[in-house]
This record gives C-alpha cells, structure tokens and sequence, in this order.
C-alpha cells in the first residue's frame, strides 16, 4: 500500500457495504436514509436544471443559500450571522471539516477530539500533519468527563474538535458540558471546530451550538449539511459557519480541494432550509419512533442498548450474546443473519477499544427495520 | 490573514468576477461557458433526480460512469482501463489534482510544474508540505524547452504534474516532446500527475495522454472532467484513472476530502461520456471558429495574439496597446471596457512574470464575443 493515507487502512463502510451486497443483507452500516427528502425539494432541484443553472456557482457558494444558512441559524440558534463573510458553502461536512483541519492547524498541532470519532477525523489530522489527541467516552451513556477533557489540553493544542450529536455513539452533550467545554476553550485560546451535521436529529430538547455561547462565536467554525438533515447525502451540500477570519482561511483551501460545485442542488437546499418548523418536527419524530422501535428490537435480541439521544446511529453492547469481537461480529452478520453494521473499533485510535460495541444505523424504513430485527432474531 | 493558505494571496478570478459583476462587463476571466452542455444530458440528470438517486454513490463513483470512463478512453486513446481498479471519481478535476498531491507526495517532495500553472497547483503544493518547481514555458508560443525541465529535477523530485492542452496559455505539448517527458519520468523514476481536463479542446489532430507512452501507464494519474468537457462546470464531476496502487492512494484521500457525491450528475456523465464522435466534433468546431475569432479580432483591437491549439483560453500580448502591467490592465478592464480577463501574473512563481499578458476566455457565444471585441475596440 502506498500513499499518505496508507496507514489508515481500508473503509470499513466500503467493506461492510460490499458484504451486504454479496449477501442480499440489510445494510445498517453506513449511514443514509432509504427514502430521500421532500418531493418539493428534488422539484427545486429538478427546475435549477432546466433553468440552466450548470456552470460554477460562486466560490463561497450562492447568495441564495448563504441568507438561507443565516436566516436558518438565526430563527433556531438566535446566532446573527452574516452571510456573505461568515459562511461558506462546501461539498458536504466532510468538505467543510478537511479544509477546516488544514486551513486551521500548522503541521505538529494537537487535535483533541472526543473518541470514538468519525474516521475521517484521524485521516484529515494526517493530512494536516497534526495529531489527533483522543478523549474518550464513557459507557453506557457514552459520557464526557470534562476533567479528561482538560488534561488533554496541552501547550500544542490548538483545536478542540467537537461533535454533538456525536456519530457513532448517538450522545449529546449536555449543557452544563458544553459551558465547560465553551471554558476551556476559552482559557486555553483554542479554537474549535463544531461538527454539528446531526444538529437536526435530536430526540430530548433541542440542538444548542456551541458558537451560541458567550465568547464562542469568535472562535468556533459550526460544520453541517444537508444531507443528514434533508435526507439528500447524495447531493453533497454542507457549510462551515463562524467569524469572517476563520470562514476566509476555510474557503481558501476549500476553493483549492474541490473548487464549488453543485450548482441545481445549492438552489434547491435553500428551499429546504426554509421549510416550515412542521417539516423538521415530523421529520424528528418519525426518526425517534425508528429509534424505539431499534432500542426495543435490539434489546429483545439480546444486545446490551441504551436509547441514543441524537443522530440516526444506535450502538449495541454484543457481549451478552457471548461475542467478544465487533469486527469479527460485523465480519460474518451479512452472511450470518442477512443484516450489516459497522463495528465501533475503527472509530478509535487504540485498536482494541470498542472491541464490544457494534453501531446500527436506523434511518431506514420501519418495515425494514422490523425486517432487519426479525433476521436477527432468528440468526443470532 | 490566518490559514495555513493565506501566503497564496486572494483569489483573482473571485476579484475579476467581482469587478465585472459590479460594471456590468462582459466576463471573459474565468472559464466557463455561457451556453449548457447537451439537452439530453441535463435530462438524463433530471431522470435521475426523479428516480431517487440521492443517497452517497459509492466511494469509487457509480459502476456504470467508472465503465464509461474506462470505455471513452479505450475508444478514443487505446488505453486498456479496469473501470473498478483503475478508476475513481472525484468532485470535479480539482479535487482530483488536491487528491493525488496530498496522496502521492510526503513532505519537502519537490513537485515540477510547467509554468505559468493554474493557481491550485502552488496551493495543493503548499497544503501538502511540497515545494512547487515551475520550468517555465517560453514566448511567443508557450513552448517547452525539456532539457530546462531536466534541469530541474532533482533528488528530492517526486513528481512531474504536466498540463496539456495547458491553462492558462493553450499551447499543447508536441508529440517528440511528450516522449522526452516521459523518458525524463521514466529515468529518474517519477510519478507524473497529468492534467489533462482539456483533453477535447484541441485544435489540430487529437489528445494524445502521457499515460498511452510506453512505461508510462504503470507512474502515471491522469486527471480529467466532465466539466470542461461537456459544458457543465458546476456539476463538478471529475475523475482520475491510472494504475490501481495509485489511483487507490487518490481515493483514500479523496475518501477524506468530500467522501462521494453528485450522485445525480454520476448517471449523467455517464451518458455523456458516450455521445457519438459527432458531438466532441461538432464542439470543438464551433470552439475552433471562436477562437479564430477571438485571435483576429483581438489583433485587430492591438493587442499581439498566437492562436491556441488547445483549451478555451487565448493569451494576448499587452505591450503593443502601450501597457506594462496585466494586473493593473485586468483590474481597469471592467471599467474601462465593460469586458473581464485574467492577468497572467497569478498563474506564475515569480510576481514579476508573466506581467504583458492577460488571459480571455472565449467559451462564449459568437455574438458576446463580438460584443467583448466592440468593447474593447471602444475603449482601449
Ligand atoms: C460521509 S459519511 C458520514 C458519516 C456516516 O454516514 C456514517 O458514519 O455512516
Ligand atoms: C475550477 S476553475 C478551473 C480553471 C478555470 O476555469 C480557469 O482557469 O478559469
């Protein structure tokens, strides 16, 4: 293998993915919805087509959809955001997160970031020739201590990257954690970078970003997209919000990582965003039904499982079904019971943590879902 | 200015955008053209948006645009691609070039360009800790002389990025001189990155790929892109083909960068990709007599002017009209003229390069061309 990402070994979701095809499994691993967004919102695109619009939209993205993004964060967050210089539209979080981590960071920087975390953390830390400092969660709940999240703190770190609701473990920070995180940042004069792409997917209370808390603004780049929120992660649109500084070093390297694209769909997420409050409450509450029923489901099976506060990842304990090993566990379900998920290792820097968590994905179709459980069943 | 890019100044084709919007001109800085791509291709995209392709596209791109892929280049080159191993798509040709620098080289790697080179080169240079060489191509025809690019390689080259048909002047490497090329590549055992997304803008005879060289193939990423292609730069479909250690090496990192996307346009493209010979035919007729048109009537306005032989960009002389500095001339154009262009000065190492020449877009239709040359008739 060769590269500079060779170290990072293969994708698991790729893995996983091709299992489930070649087994006619259910495929719970990645995560994508098995029905797409509003019809409105595939028209809008549909008409941004025929209207012409093909050729690049502005580098920082439309003008359409930066007020949109704004509009957005002011009525949910009461953030005052201005959206010529202080968003940036990107191919997805995931763009939003690369350019962040190397606009943001010089080579030899720590990164302290919450493990387990998404894959593309450490990766992009690599590319950064930074250093990804994990600080672990705590079972069951998957629980910050923020005193660990001090002593992680060093002289050479220069970014705290938090993410809440957190993928894979389904855990939002709770308030008072978040004043202390907001502290120490503070005190630390470290920035932070927010990946908030589940920031719709919260099941208990709302959504709170960290950039809304006094003396955060100023520091803080807040990552999302549309994908997770309006069912479209195929489409590719996502923004980094914060202050004009840290917005422009973000598009800088965005402009040179993929240049801006997207032109139809950047026209049709500026609708979605300004879809009525009734669109993202039904769309909560059909999503907390299908984590209930999973949570239910999972526990009748036989897996240890505690109801997720956010996102559309469930994690299960395997170890009161007498499995030790996630990735062995995950390795053979496809073929063993027809159904796919990931394995909660390769969401952390020590190879042998998170040996006994396999993580489902539940924004599938209820019917599929007590498919996917009946198989289960039956398999296990 | 904060950001591990902010040395690479602004952007110029963001500024000129800007100025021309501001007075109305006519832009002819940034390339993209003024007409769509074929209607059947934008419907094939909506058909695809109606049929509910809006979930991530595997990480590697659909199956049916990698075999169109691989199937365009065995038709039109010879070239013998395995469309799964030695494909991978990418957001536009951009992300492709950010993917295969930060993949392929390590830190303090020294990248030969040809210059003048188009502005992400330095940038993905500088993301990926490497140090961007630039042989310089000599007026009045832009051409290279190897033996200076033997000159500058070294022990610490890693790799040739090669540009040809070649932003911004249009010149395209001859067939002797691509064959020096790669012998030089194939003696100091380099990579070469080959640029290649103007492949079917050329003039006179036809694109001949670096990677078709003997012993080539094996150290070689060839870059291209729907965009430029097929009028539709923002759809932001690119890819990259070449052996399957490198092209796996470029798509774990582009796996970091923006994972996968464009779903929609991935269906399309892959029509596109098999539009009978007529249609490239016909399109570069039609960019061939704009360009003819562009190079009579700019030496008509004064200005010192050698017909491309490839891409949609004509470079003119600015001396003859009396003026010094393309930057000062390209920021007055607007103003003055009602017309945009890129001053070549951007696309160099050296600042004090490349100051008598300003660059014009001529993907436009006729009548705006004439428009642009009446323009300028006028006021210079
Ligand atoms: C670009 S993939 C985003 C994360 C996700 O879908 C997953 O963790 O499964
Ligand atoms: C992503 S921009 C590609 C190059 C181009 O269009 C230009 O040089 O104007």
């Amino acid at each position: 293998r060769r590269g500079r990402l060779a170290a990072h070994g293969h994708s698991v979701f790729a893995e996983m993915s091709a299992l489930a095809e070649q087994h006619d499994a259910i495929n719970l691993g990645q995560g994508f919805p098995d029905t797409a967004g509003p019809d409105a919102i595939v028209e809008a695109a549909v008409r941004a087509l025929r209207a012409g619009h093909h050729q690049y939209p502005p580098v920082p993205g439309l003008p359409g959809l930066r007020r949109a993004i704004a509009d957005h964060q002011r009525h949910r967050y009461g953030l005052d955001i201005d959206p010529d210089r202080e968003t940036v539209v990107t191919t997805g979080a995931s763009e939003a997160l690369a350019a962040a981590l190397l606009a943001l960071t010089t080579p030899g920087d720590e990164i302290v970031a919450l493990e387990p975390f998404y894959d593309s953390y450490a990766a992009c830390a690599t590319l950064a020739g930074a250093t990804l400092v994990p600080v672990r969660l705590h079972a069951p709940d998957f629980t910050l201590d923020t005193r660990e999240l001090a002593a992680a703190i060093t002289e050479r770190t220069r970014i705290l990257l938090l993410n809440t609701p957190h993928n894979p473990t389904g855990a939002v920070l709770a308030s008072e954690q978040l004043h202390e995180v907001a502290a120490l940042a503070r005190a630390h004069d470290l920035l932070v970078i927010s990946d908030e792409v589940y920031e719709h997917l919260v099941f208990e209370g709302t959504h709170q970003p960290i950039a809304a808390l006094p003396g955060m603004f100023e520091r803080t780049v807040t990552i999302s997209s549309a994908g997770k929120s309006f069912s479209f992660t195929g489409w590719k649109v996502g923004w980094a919000t914060g202050p004009a500084d840290l917005v422009t070093a973000v598009r800088e390297v965005k402009q040179h990582l993929s240049f801006a694209g997207g032109t139809p769909f950047q026209h049709a997420v500026a609708d979605a965003l300004r879809l009525p409050e009734e669109y993202f409450t039904a769309a909560t509450d059909s999503l907390r039904r299908r984590r209930d029923l999973m949570t239910d489901g999972l526990r009748a099976v036989g897996f240890a499982v505690r109801p997720p506060r956010g996102t559309y990842f469930i994690t299960a304990d395997i170890t009161p079904l007498g499995e030790r090993d996630g990735m062995d566990f995950c390795r053979a379900l496809p073929s063993r019971c027809g159904v796919a998920a990931i394995p909660h290792q390769v969401f952390y820097a020590d190879p042998d943590a998170g040996r006994r968590y396999v993580r489902f994905a539940f924004c599938k179709r209820e019917s599929v879902l007590h498919q996917a459980l009946e198989r289960l069943e039956k398999g296990l």
